[in-house]
């Protein structure tokens, strides 16, 4: 394997999903570019990293100092939703069904791999619940056992009586069958049930 | 979703098997990356591309005219290897069993996809056959009716007196397990079974 090969590839592998096999298929496929899409990785590369930092109010993408959701006066609602990373917001814009603004923890409690508060912005988040009118706290993590932890250990340094706690609902996913669905998951989708 | 998000997300889309979930997880990394990671990706897609070309004689991944197998006197055996594209050279390399030289087709006849004899390096092999003392010519190509199609259309036009042509054996892969083989590979593995 010639050198600049082995140097590209262990490049890709530090990206997500990508091993030994995937990073040397990646490799061969990023010399079989055309000019033009190789240099648009390049600069697609390059320009991202120098552009897009974190905004300072909600640690969401952003090109400037806060994201055009912190900046939007239409976005300024009682409603304040707890995501996990960056890029759960847009998956949530996505819906096109909130139009509260985010608080992104930059990750949940995880004990085993060294997470604790102080890795995640909940200071932060204390302090916006003091400062801005926020009526409703919707958790919108991931259905783990860290992340109902980490839901609930802010809870607990916050006022229940002012503020109220949700979190999205479980169930089966739309398109989903049921024989894959865990027992837990299937339990919450008969309890909470719905009228056609 | 930012622009220069979008931009290294559509960069990252023509990687091979990155769809667009991929792509935006891969593109969330990219921004995740310490900065001399960052760096080392984009420079190692710049050197890739930059030294990287095809060799001359036998058209593998070459830095200089000719690969280093082709230079290398020790390797004009007069064993030749046909293989699809320049990867397949270095998974061969890898086994540390073949000590000939190789010549790459850069595909396999496909006239669904529009690859015709014109599209591979098919008369430079011919010449090479006909300029070194090739004895043994070696297809180890996919297991495909393509490849195989490609192999014999390669067989026709040479004199069969005078080289010998073979192809990879097939047969179970190790570690496989029989349930999830083809009737024809284990047709295959059957006729061809080896004493221990």
């Amino acid at each position: 394997m010639l050198p600049a090969f082995k140097a590209l590839k262990e490049g890709l592998k530090v990206l997500p999903g990508i091993g030994e096999k995937s990073a040397t298929r990646m490799a061969a496929e990023i010399l079989r570019l055309p000019f033009d899409r190789a240099e648009q990785l390049v600069q697609g590369i390059g320009e991202a990293r120098t552009r897009i930092g974190f905004c300072h109010d909600c640690h969401a993408y952003a090109e400037e100092e806060r994201c055009p959701i912190c900046q939007s006066s239409r976005r300024q609602s009682p409603l304040l939703c707890v995501v996990r990373q960056p890029l759960d917001v847009w998956t949530l814009e996505e819906t096109g069904r909130f139009a509260g603004c985010y608080h992104v923890l930059g990750g949940v409690l995880s004990p085993v791999d060294g997470v604790g508060p102080d890795d995640l912005h909940l200071a932060d988040l204390r302090k916006r619940l003091t400062e801005e009118p926020v009526e409703e706290l919707l958790f919108a993590l991931p259905a783990t056992p860290e992340a109902e932890a980490t839901a609930h250990v802010i809870m607990q340094g916050l006022p229940a009586n002012k503020i109220r706690f949700t979190h999205l609902a479980y169930g089966i996913p739309v398109g989903g069958t049921l024989e894959y669905l865990d027992q837990r998951t299937l339990g919450f989708a008969l309890d909470n049930r719905r009228k056609y």
